[in-house]
């Protein structure tokens, strides 16, 4: 070892971010194109905003802002206005929106893919940067742009190869909620924190489960509720009857929920198309059963239709459901549900949630569903902000990195990536002579590099070209030279050869994995070779 | 007008930054897709590194350091660490590669292109964010990466459409200046400010000129140097004979180069290969003429080689000179420039740059050359500072933003971008047929989209369509539906026909602006209207 030196720094990246190299960055940049050509289709066109925006620009509609940052990293400018970097795409379309208004076409379809930044608490698979895919239409009134949104989306997940029935679009109405909570006593402007505290309790409904939500709409959550132990949450403070008015609308989908720990007994005061909320105490583990087995929006009107604000969300909903229905994108595909709900504070009537549906291995190896990749809403105040009169606006967020790792986990067969042919480097004073050969392939459109490092060590240079994952090395010594040659050494069928247990002396005579060919055949040599294992080459170089 | 809000917010961006609308962004997605081939097929791979790094890994390299942020932009962890927003590709890529060190193929050749941050005064064309696309070698000792990655930026420029003659790609090599400034006493730790402040005075000849390089060396310069007002920049200090010294370095290239307003007169002590620089006044203006006639290679050998570590720098600028001339790149394309240092400090041996050379107007009509859109260098001691030991690296950073405005200069005519079919709304209630159209449309790969506003009024719908620039819209009021038809109206055909200014009735006959078909034929119709006009369409979708 060296001597170390004290001052020297230590190579880290702060949590929460990560590097990225080819075998992530290719089928992704695949993915985004697949994406974009469907936003394309759909009559969106690109628009990107930059990183940085003024604070209030953004506002504060973000969920869980806990840290002293909340939840966005911001930074003064030097005529001390503050600025963030964007934790989303959404409020700074919106700014574009409002900056550009008339000039603007409207409805406004404009589509973006882009880094996000949020300054939270990083834990497994939850980074500090991330990207996510938007579109969005500003100034389309009705649910019709929400229904078509909700549609692309379908389209967009089959294009990039997830099949009908692995995925659900589910749609849920922010106005329905509110009509429930109005109706239990939390409307006005003075119940708009506890509104929010009951919004992001529901929002958790895929990770806590429907006890985990009944515990933040009444006193609170332990991160770990059998041992109450960990972070404790605290509750939207509802009572018990409150609590299960939410839990009901929550509940009702088709299907049945099970309500596991339940603590006390309750007994349902509410009916579902004749169907009574039973309490029942099951092997001594205490559950609930909700059934229903009626259309969730005949559910829905019956129970939560005397409200006006529900009544429209409602009537919204089934109007997205005629839509989209008679558009071909039946219930599998596009699915009402009122367990959606977005953490973002910003959506004022449809919600919208693409749910992955296949199982994967949870960390103790069960059965899971892959779960969300994505998001959004109509939120028609956010362009407002600005502009002192509401502009409807709606759209829906990719969660990229998400996405991106559900269709590597549907790829049953990795397809290897293949490296550039390495040209050795035998006599050092040949450099140039090498760097033309190399030019040669490349010039055919075939990836091509020569060896850069020491060449002294042989051995060294064959093992950077099976690192690289190089299909062949091209090498020419003295004698070569002389001879106008060079030799192809095949690697693909040089680590075949070697995995192959019994001698094949036959067959690897009829193709050897070394050859030798002239200077003049070189680039069809190697053509051959790329073609011989399918290796993608491409056009010639203009 | 409704009535004000007080609290309304005002929609703006801060300064510095800028939106990017679609004609800025699809030739750009086109020009990053093109350099990428060419990287790839050089052997390159991709890596991409997060925005955000501590602040320590990735040093203090940038010039003009003057603002409070010190150029970057740059905030508290909730561990009060301190992170920055990368300044540029190449500092967080030497923590990539010190953090991976062993599991990295050596040499390591990759690529990204991204977003880069500097907390700089905005200016005219200055933004404070900005994309770079980089290659970078990391472990080649030898200068043959230098030359290399030099080819690789000719190619890509060609390749991007940029003729021969049109660009030239300059280089230089740090140490021989390094040499020049022992010369003349600048050499040791304690004068590391001062020969900073020396390499970036000669940074600025492209702005300033040699004069004003020569007052950067001296005293300092003016920003009016006439009217000595405007900012004043303090120089390096040096005295006449030192100055005359860098300024002969700087100067010794191809061609002559004049001196204006040089205000004291200096007997010049430099020869250049038997020519002596000469002073002279002319007219009442005091100018310098330099002029070589013999190979700059061998002119700086003959005036700096003594210093050893000028020769080193030398010789390595005659491999890189006789590798680019033996594979055909000659000195129109690569070519040695003394006058080429680079404004970051962590550049140790070869710097390159890559210049337009076609003219285009300055801001008061005069042509000039286009300029730089891009440079790099060789940094072996950027990886070290992780590792304790040097690593040797070299790479080329586009300037993303200036190379797709140069490209988009060159283009003589402009394609317009034609935006989606229009279905136009005449009937409310039919929304969900209209949508049915649309998806016919769009599953035969026809960019289309229904009208999404309030569509009471169809003049708004029609002005829509205009402001989209679509080809054509699709009207079907109750008659046509009625009748199984639709009406298509040619937009591309009507702009034509109104823009005639002699009533060609025959012409308009023969193809008229509208047409009846039914909807059947709908998606046949479009199809062959696009055509005829050449719109483009894509693939039917998956």
């Amino acid at each position: 070892m060296a001597k170390d030196k004290p001052t020297k720094l230590r190579a880290r990246m702060p949590r929460g971010f990560a590097d990225r190299g080819p075998a992530e960055l290719a089928p992704t940049r695949a993915m985004l194109e697949t994406i974009r050509k469907v936003y394309e289709l759909y009559g969106f066109e690109a628009l990107e905003t930059p990183f940085i925006e003024y604070t209030d620009a953004l506002g504060k509609f973000l969920p869980d802002q806990d840290r002293p940052n909340e939840g966005v990293f911001s930074f003064q400018d030097d005529d001390e206005q503050w600025l963030s970097l964007r934790y989303d795409l959404t409020a700074p379309l919106a700014r574009h929106v409002a900056e550009n208004f008339d000039r603007l076409p409207k409805p406004f379809r404009s589509y973006r893919a882009g880094w996000v930044f949020r300054n939270e608490k990083p834990g497994p698979g939850r980074f500090r940067q991330f990207m996510q895919f938007d579109a969005d239409t500003v100034g389309a009134p009705t649910v019709a742009a929400d229904a078509e949104i909700c549609m692309m989306m379908a389209d967009t997940l089959e294009a990039l190869g997830i099949a009908r029935g692995d995925y659900v679009i589910k749609v849920n109405n922010r106005k329905v909620l509110d009509g429930v909570l109005e109706a239990i006593g939390l409307g006005g402007d003075e119940n708009a924190g506890r509104r929010l505290t009951v919004l992001r309790a529901i929002d958790k409904f895929d990770k806590v489960g429907i006890a985990g939500v009944r515990d933040l709409l009444g006193e609170g959550r332990w991160e770990n509720p059998e041992a109450k132990s960990g972070d404790f949450t605290k509750g939207a403070g509802l009572d018990e009857n409150q609590s299960l008015k939410v839990l009901a609308f929550v509940s009702l989908q088709a299907g049945s929920v099970e309500l596991q720990n339940v603590t006390s007994s309750v007994q349902a005061g509410l009916a579902v198309e004749g169907e009574v909320l039973t309490f029942r105490s099951d092997a001594g583990r205490e559950s609930y059963f909700i059934e229903t087995s009626r259309g969730v929006l005949d559910g829905l009107m019956g129970h939560f239709g005397d409200n006006l604000t529900s009544r429209e969300g409602i009537e919204e909903l089934a109007e997205i459901a005629r839509l989209t229905e008679s558009a071909g994108y039946d219930r599998d595909r596009i699915r009402i549900d009122p367990s959606v709900v977005r953490g973002l504070e910003y959506y004022t009537g449809p919600v919208f949630e693409a749910e992955l549906t296949f199982e994967i291995p949870d960390e103790k190896g069960r059965p899971m569903r892959f779960g969300s990749v994505g998001g959004g809403g109509r939120y028609d105040g956010l362009v407002g902000r600005f502009r002192g009169e509401a502009v409807p606006a709606t759209g829906f967020s990719i969660g990229v990195s998400r996405l991106a790792s559900a269709l590597s986990r549907l790829q049953t067969e990795a397809t290897p990536e293949f490296g550039p042919v390495v040209v050795v480097v035998m006599d050092r004073d040949q450099t140039a002579h090498y760097m033309g050969l190399v030019a040669k392939l490349r010039q055919a459109g075939i990836r091509a590099e020569m060896y850069l490092g020491n060449p002294k060590n042989l051995g060294n240079q064959f093992k950077y070209a099976d690192r690289r994952n190089s299909p062949c090395v091209v090498i020419q010594g003295s004698d070569e030279r002389a001879a106008g040659q060079v030799q192809i050494k095949d690697l693909i069928e040089g680590a075949r050869a070697a995995a192959a247990i019994t001698d094949n002396a036959e067959w690897r005579e009829s193709r050897p994995a070394q050859f030798a060919c002239t200077e003049g055949e070189l680039v069809e040599k190697v053509r051959e070779l790329l073609d011989h294992h399918g290796v993608p080459h491409g056009a010639k170089l203009a």
